[in-house]
C-alpha cells in the first residue's frame, strides 16, 4: 500500500488498523522551536473520539496519544515527532461471521481484490479509526499556524440543512450541542433526527462546512498543488466523503461572471467571496470556505442481503456499536486535515521569493 | 513555485506561460514498449484548442505538439517523454493597460502577493493555456490504459442541466455538437444560451460529468491517496473548477444508509452504483462516475471596477478573444486528468501483491 | 527536519532519539502476501545491538522490536508496517556536564546552528541508535527479496586490511568472530588491535565490504536514481561513513579502458567485474560489490580540548560505554540499507515494461 | 524509467537522448525575484561541451541553451524554468553495425534487459549528453547561491596525481590548461599522458576534487538526506563515476579518533577539516571538500571481443569521436551537481526553525 503519507514539507505518515495493537504516525518537517501544548492535542482527540455523546457510537476508546520523539523540554526539536495511540477496545473476539463476508458499500471486497488477503476483524486499515492519527497531527499543525483559525461545523444532517449564511451563525454554539451545529434550533432538529434514524437501525449522511480565518495572502502552489486542490484531496481522503466544493462551489457553476466576480476594495480585500479565499490556487487573504459531503454509514442494524467471498448470497446484519451519522465526529477530522494542508503551504511559501 | 508535477509513477511535469515562447512537459515513468499513435495525441489537443467552434474563444493557436524524446521507431523506450507546444499566438503587444491592474477574480493579485512580481502580459502560468500539456500527456496515458474508456461531457451550462441518467444518454452525440453534450436537444439550448450570454459581454459556468469504464477492481491506494481523492485533486487543479463529487456526491449526503448501500450481485458487481465505482479508495470494477463544477470565466466584455497595484480604484474592460463558457473545451481536460490519475494507479497496482 | 524517509515504493520513515522513550518506523509499500519471519528480524537486530561482544560498547539495550500493524496471520496485508523499539537504556541522568558543550567531530554544534536547540542528553537524533530501525526494516526487505543474498563483512580496521580477493574468502567465517571478518587470521589481528586502541582510550575507523548476489539484471533507474547512486546515498547516510565506492572504485580511476572493460561471455555474464554488477545505473546480473569507509568514533576516553556554546574553551573527556570501532556492528546496517535500496528497485522494476 | 528528477524543493527534471532532436529540462522551485545572467549559464555549458580542446572529443556540438519559461524581464518569476538544448550533431547515419551489439562496459545490455528495446543509435539516455542539462540547471543554482563558491578541478589522470594540499594550489590556474588542473606542471604531464593514451586507441580514468566555500552552517538534513549523502548520490549519478569520498574519506578509515577529531577554535571553526565541512549530515561552516572517481571511457579505438543480442561472439571497434578521458569536461558537471544539492538544502533550511 502506498499513499500513507500526506504533505511535502509538513509531512504526516500513519500506520495502524482498527484491530491491531496500536495506531500511530510520524510528523516529519515540523520546524524546531515550537512550544507544543499536548493538552490541546488531547482535546482535539476528544472531539473525534467514540462515546462522547448519545448520538455517536457507544464504543469506549480512550484515544490517549503518547508522543515518543521530537519534543524536548516542551518544544519541538526539529526531529520527527513519533506518536502512538493504543487500540484499547480491540478484542480478540469471534469474527467468523464476517470473515468471508463482503459487507455492502464497505471496502471488504476491494481490499480482497487488491491485496489478495485482509485483516477481517473489522475495517482494518479502511476503518475511520486511522483518522485519530490525523487529528493528533492536525492539532500540532494548528499550533504551528497559531493565529489562523479553523472552524468546522455540521451544516446538514440528511435533509436538515443549516439555512443561514456564515455571518449569521454563532460559532460559540458549535461545541454546545452534540451535533456540532452553530445554530441551536437546527441542532436540536438534527439531534432528534439522528436518534430517530438510529432507532430504525438505519444511518444518515451529512455535510460539514469549514472556514479558515486569518490566512495570509500567498499560500498555495499554482498548477497541480493549488490550495483548493490539496484541500480537496485532503477532504476526499477522509472516510465516507463523496464531495468537496469551495467558495461558490457547485452553485457557482450556474452563475454568470458578472455576478460571480469578487470586486476589490482598495485594500485588496473583496466585497464578496465567491472565490472562497483562493485565486489561481493561492490564498488571497479572505476567509477560505469549503463544504464536504459525507455519505450515510454503511453498517446498518438491519438485515441486508450480500455475498461472501465464494460469491454466494447470504444475509447479514451489523453488530456492535456504530455511528448512525459520522458528521458530528467528522468536524474534528475536517479541521485537522485543513490544518495539515495549510501547515504544508505555510512552510512551502517560505521559499517562494528570494 | 512548487507543484508542477503530478503523479508518483506515471509523472507529468509541465512548464510554460501563456505569453512565453512555448509550453511543454516531461512524462516520466511511462513503461517501455508502448506503441504510441501520435495522431491520437494531436486529436485530443484539437478538442481543447481555441477557435474550434463558434462558442469558444476565437483566438487562433495551432497547438501542435512536438515530441522530443522517449519514443523510438513508434514505441516508448522507457525514457522520459519530453514535448513542447509553441505559443504561436503570443504577441509582443502593448500590455501597459493591464500591467498594474488586478483583474477581479483573476490570479493577478495573488501572484503579486506570493512572488513579488509576475509576467503581466496575460495569465502567465495561471492561464489555462498550461492545460494543453495535460491534454497531451493524458492522451499518452489513455493509450497506456487501452481498454479503459474515458467519457466526459457537458452536463450543465449555467442553469440548463442535462436531466437524464447516464444510461439514457447517447455518448455518440458528444462530439456532434459544439457544447459536447450527449443529448442534442439540451445541447441546442446550451449553445443558444452561451451565445446569448456572450452577446451581453458576460460569461457563464457549467458542469462536466465523466465516466470511466472497464476499470479493473483494485486500483487506488487507500488512506491519503484514495482513488477519488487523487481524482478530486486532479479535477480541482484545473482552472476555474469549484467543486468535485463522485458517485452519489452531495446528494448522497441527504440519503439514508438503507437507500445508499450498493447491494452485491453474485459476481461482485453491484445493483446500484451510488459508490461511483470506488470503495475505501479502491476501484470495485463498476463504472467510476464523477462531476466537476466550473465557475464562469472571470474576463468580461463589460466594464468592471477594480484596483491597481497602488490600491487605486480604476475601471477596466476585457479585451481580446475569451471564452464565454469554458465547459465545452474543458471536457478534454477532464478526461486527460482522469487518465493521468488512472495511469498512475495502474502502475502502482503492479506492486500491491507479491 | 526533512529527510526521515528513504525509498520511493518500498519506503521507510523513522523517528526517535537516543534518549527518548522509543524509536521506531513505518514501512510503507511492502506488498501484501509476504510471509514474514519475525525471528529473522530480531536476529538481524542482534547483529547490530550493543553489548554483543567484548569489542563493542558494553551498553545494555535489548533492542526488542514490536510490530504494531501491517501483519496478519503471519503475512503482510499490504498496509503500512509500524514498529517500535523501546529505549530501555536511556536514563534520566545528569547531563549538565555536556549540556552546553560542543563535542569535537560530533553533531552538537551543527544541530544548534540549524535548529536553535537540541536534545542535549546524548546524540539525540544524530545518534547511531536510529540505525536499529533501519536494520529492522532491512530484515523485512531481505525477506521480500528472498533469493538475493546480502553479505557484508569487515574488510579493514585501521591499517589492518583483508588482503584477499572476494573469491578467496570464507563467508561462513563472518559470524564466527566478533569483528565479522571472513578470514580468521586477519580477524584475530583486528580484534587485538581494537582492544589495544580501546585500552588507550582511543578509537579507530575501518572499511566494510558488501556483496549482493543473485541479482536479476534490470534493477535500477538510470540518470539520477542509478542503482549505485542510491546505494551510495544509503551508505553515506549511515553514521560515521566517509566514502563509498563500487566495483573498481577509486582504483578504477587509475586504470586504462583496455584493462577496465568487462568483456562478455556468450551468456551475457562478464569475465571480469570491474563494473561491480552495474552498467548505466542498472544491474547486469553479476554480483554487486561495494565498499564503505567509516571514520573513527568521535567519543574518546581521553581528555580533549573543546568549546561550549558561549565559545569558551573547556576540557572534556567521554564518559560511559562507547564503541572503540563501529565497523563490527555496522556490518548489519550496511546489509540492511542495501536491502532497502534493492527492495525499492525491485518494486519499481515491475513497471518498466508494458 | 523513473528517477529523472533530482531535488526536493529546487528540483530538476530532465529528458532527452543523444540522438533525439533535443534534450532539455525543467527547474521547478527556483524562488521568484532572482536576477539571472544567462551568459553565465552558457559559459558553464562551454566548459562541458565537446570540441573545446585538443584532448577531448572533437565532436562539434554548439550546446546552445534556450530558456522557454520562468524568466521575465531578466528575473525569475517563480514559475518553472523550462529549457531545451538542440542535438545539432545527431545524424541519421547508419547504425546497423551497432544495432544488435552489446558494447563492453556500456549500458546496451542492461537497457535491453530492463526495457526490452532501446534507441540503438548511440548511448541514448545513458549517454553523458544528458549532463548538459545538469550543467545548465547548476548554473542557475549557482546564481541562487551567490556568495558560495564551487571549485572543482582535476586531481588525477590515471596514475598521475596532484600531490599537493588544497592550500598549496592555485585555483586561478584551473581554466588555464585543458586538463583543468590547478598546478601547471602536473597539468602538463596529464595532458601529455592523455594524448599518449589516445594515440594507443585507449582511454584512462581520473579523479575530480571539489571544494565548496562560504557555506553557512546549518545546511543539510540529518538521517537519510545528510548533506554528504545527497552529494554522494549526485556525484554517483554522473556517468562513469565509481566512487565518492568527502573530508578524510577512505584514508580516514585508517586513522585513530585522536588524530581525526577536528578540534574547535573559539569561533566555532575547526583547526583541521577531516570532517570535510559536514557533521551529522549538516554543514558546519568550514569548506566542504570531496573527491569523485571516474572510470576510463568504455569506447576504445581498439578491437574488442564482444557479443550481440543473439549471444554470438563478434569483434568490434569504436568509431567516431570520443573522449580519451572524461575528467577535464566532468569538472563542470561536478560543480553543477554540487550546486543543485546545495540549492535544495538552502531552500529546505528556510523551514528548519520557527
Amino acid at each position: 500500500m502506498a499513499g500513507n503519507s500526506f504533505g511535502t514539507l509538513f509531512k504526516l505518515t500513519t500506520f495502524g488498523e482498527s484491530h491491531g495493537e496500536a495506531i500511530g504516525g510520524i510528523i516529519d518537517g515540523c520546524p524546531a522551536g515550537l512550544e507544543l501544548d499536548l493538552n490541546l492535542v488531547q482535546r482535539e482527540l476528544e472531539r473525534r473520539k467514540p462515546g462522547q455523546s448519545a448520538i455517536v457510537t457507544q464504543r469506549k476508546e480512550p484515544d490517549m496519544v503518547k508522543f515518543l520523539s521530537g519534543i524536548f523540554e516542551g518544544k519541538t526539536t526539529g526531529t520527527p515527532i513519533g506518536f502512538v495511540i493504543e487500540n484499547a477496545n480491540q478484542k480478540s473476539g469471534d469474527y467468523s461471521h464476517i470473515k468471508d463476508v463482503y459487507r455492502p458499500s464497505h471496502a471488504d471486497y476491494t481490499y480482497d481484490q487488491k491485496y489478495g488477503n485482509r485483516d477481517y476483524r473489522g475495517g482494518g486499515r479502511s476503518s475511520a479509526r486511522e483518522t485519530a492519527c490525523r487529528v493528533a497531527a492536525g492539532a500540532v499543525a494548528k499550533q504551528l499556524l497559531h493565529g489562523m483559525t479553523f472552524t468546522a461545523y455540521t451544516a446538514a444532517v440528511g435533509e436538515i440543512s443549516l439555512n443561514k449564511k456564515p455571518g449569521e451563525l454563532n460559532f460559540g454554539e458549535i461545541e454546545n450541542n452534540p451535533v456540532r451545529c452553530p445554530d441551536s434550533e437546527t441542532a436540536g432538529k438534527m439531534e432528534a433526527y439522528i436518534k430517530e434514524i438510529r432507532s430504525q437501525g438505519d444511518t444518515v449522511g451529512g455535510v460539514v462546512e469549514c472556514i479558515i480565518g486569518n490566512v495570509p495572502a500567498g499560500l498555495g502552489e499554482p498548477v497541480f498543488d493549488k490550495l483548493h486542490a490539496r484541500l480537496g484531496q485532503a477532504m476526499l481522503s477522509i472516510n465516507a466523503v463523496k464531495g468537496f466544493e469551495y467558495g461558490s462551489g457547485f452553485s457557482g457553476s450556474a452563475m454568470k461572471g458578472s455576478q460571480h466576480n469578487d470586486l476589490f476594495n482598495e485594500d485588496g480585500s473583496t466585497r464578496t467571496n465567491f472565490s472562497g479565499g483562493v485565486q489561481g490556487g493561492i490564498s488571497n487573504g479572505m476567509e477560505i470556505t469549503f463544504r464536504v459531503a459525507f455519505k450515510p454509514v454503511a453498517t446498518l442494524m438491519q438485515k441486508q442481503e450480500t455475498i461472501n467471498s465464494e460469491g454466494e448470497k447470504i444475509e447479514m446484519q451489523g453488530k456492535g456499536r456504530h455511528d448512525p451519522c459520522v458528521v458530528p465526529r467528522a468536524v474534528a477530522i475536517v479541521e485537522a486535515m485543513a490544518a495539515l494542508v495549510m501547515a504544508d503551504f505555510y512552510l512551502l511559501n517560505k521559499t517562494s521569493k528570494i
